[in-house]
């Protein structure tokens, strides 16, 4: 695949691309279409460590590249999530571009693709599809919620952050696989467009649910999960945070998910909320209060995200935060799952012998 | 109209036919159909005060009836919100009857009426329409949260609830309804089917929504309410409660509707949550710690929902609530807004003396 990310690459609007470029099961990425960052490694210019996935200018520049490379690319990922999720018209002329080339387009903007009779005519000409994975489902394909998740007994684990776009699916992930690499079997559940890129087998886009199905459909992706895989942790990747000012997120997965202990990504260096200038962050000990009323379950570790932050001080606020909260913290994207691993698995063995 | 709500009438699943029994300005009720209670007067057996209309067992009945006082019914409007929203089967002959009888049907089930290929036959043969009002509205007429909110200066009341069916929308009409009668302009917000049964002019179905939609669908509509009417105070419909083991709700008023104060309708004698058995209600000390944190808002009245209460024991247990919360109490559904408004006014004085 080639992920499109033109102007937005390494920015907040960037983040379905940059968790395509870390990490999917879904496709193998060959190339990162964002001009400002022509001919730069995108691993290095987004976590500065290399993983051969290219930058170009132009959607023909991606895709001889990957030719050349043997392999002709098969899908062309809009890997821009604008805030209101539209797309900016100047990026049709690529969009067309990579139909002719004879790609797939599989978007999670709210414009669907499909929708834009211009882009339906030219999908059809050049006999490629369209994937607008954002389009609602019907009623007759959801759930309403059942109880069900009170059979669900391995150790479940919401990954939920005090902003959104701070890094909470990455996480999710992180801990996913040191937990499988550890011999545990870990499942995801995804609550995102880009978690269902990324490959994640479970799941649903909460975004675009009709709101009256968000909590059974969280239940029920839980326990097809549960169900099918038989596993000894269930990670729910977090949407929003419980205090953002306009789009609170994470209630449902807390009510309908049940999960039994909450995993908090912070960023200790964000000042305001993720677009919304001038709103303040809570204060972090605020947001444990506000999860641990909501829910009735306990944090138990801290997740950094150390944007805008040297090695030094990750460690220095870790502990920082371990002092004021009494939960203990690390750095998960930048030091792996270790740390967090020493405070899981205890949970797990504990579970196991409960059953 | 006639309201249709056979086998649900006085129990929570009846909850829109109890909202239109009580009040509304889009109808002119008739008739109630629930055969349990052929012959009573729907306001007798709701609320121990008549209101004139009749309760009948068959549709005919109640058909007849209205046309005998020279009424000749234009809609059947599905009264029942049964668990889940899906409509019984054994009520499918009910609603052909009613479009042979030349009745139109409005409906707020998640079955859509419109997309059952008999009942759409049925409705064209008949010549009669269908109004599902729970449909989806698409994407093209939804509003993403703009920030907006923040212009509208009057004074914004929510009135949220410990629980769902307990209540919220009576207590937000009879405070708009008090509120003008003072002389004041006051505009309610709806966020039910229900309200917009009843004509609630401003509002959004929030259940039905995307759910990516639902905080700026709020803000729209209370922007819009505010722009058009000018009024003094803003009441807000909740939805569900914060505390809910499943459908958590009330977070995106708080959080894009922006109350200055929050109303809070409990049911003292409720132990609880209503569709949960076995599932405590939270105290409700603990309920408005969740509020006011979530929020930033302070809890300025409790409403009293005094089911399974006599008349000294709402005014015993208002008087307790007062003294263990430090929050005035009062039932506004037995006795009227008046303590309610005791409260409310002088903060609505103080937001214009501000302007």
């Amino acid at each position: 695949a080639i992920i499109y990310c033109e102007g937005a690459f390494n920015t907040t609007n960037g983040k379905t691309a940059h968790g395509l470029v870390r990490f999917t099961e879904r496709y193998k990425v060959m190339a990162v279409i964002d001009s400002r960052y022509t001919g730069k490694d995108a691993g290095e210019v987004l976590d500065q460590k290399e993983n051969g996935i290219l930058i170009f200018a132009t959607v023909q520049a991606a895709y001889n590249y990957s030719v050349n490379k043997g392999i002709i690319p098969q899908y062309f990922v809009i890997g821009l999530a604008p805030d209101g999720g539209r797309l900016d018209p100047s990026a049709r002329n690529d969009i067309f571009n990579a139909f002719e080339l004879g790609m797939n387009v599989d978007s999670g903007l709210h414009d669907f693709i499909s929708d834009d009779p211009e882009f339906f005519n030219a999908a059809r000409d050049n006999k490629v599809t369209i994937r607008d994975i954002r389009k609602t489902p019907t009623r007759d394909k959801l759930h309403f919620f059942s109880g069900k998740i009170e059979e669900v007994n391995c150790l479940k684990i919401a990954l939920l952050g005090t902003d959104s776009a701070i890094g909470k699916r990455t996480s999710a992930w992180i801990l996913v696989h040191g937990l499988r690499k550890g011999g545990y079997k870990a499942q995801l559940i995804g609550t995102g467009q880009t978690a269902w890129m990324q490959g994640a087998k479970y799941g649903i886009i909460m975004d675009s649910l009709i709101n009256d199905f968000v909590s059974g459909e969280i239940e029920h992706a839980i326990h097809e999960a549960w169900k099918n895989e038989n596993p000894d942790v269930i990670v729910i990747e977090g949407q929003g945070s419980l205090l953002n000012p306009a789009y609170p997120g994470g209630f449902e997965i807390l009510a309908a998910g049940r999960p039994d202990y909450i995993v908090l990504q912070h960023a200790p260096k964000r000042m305001e909320y993720d677009g919304f200038p001038g709103y303040a962050l809570h204060p972090l000990e605020k947001q444990i209060e506000a999860l641990e009323i909501i829910s009735g379950k306990k944090v138990i570790a801290i997740t950094i995200n150390h944007e805008n932050m040297s090695d030094f001080m990750i460690r220095k606020e870790a502990a920082e935060i371990e002092r004021e909260t009494g939960i203990p913290a690390m750095d998960i994207l930048k030091f792996g799952p270790e740390d967090l691993l020493k405070v899981l698995v205890p949970l797990i063995r504990k579970g196991n012998e409960n059953q």
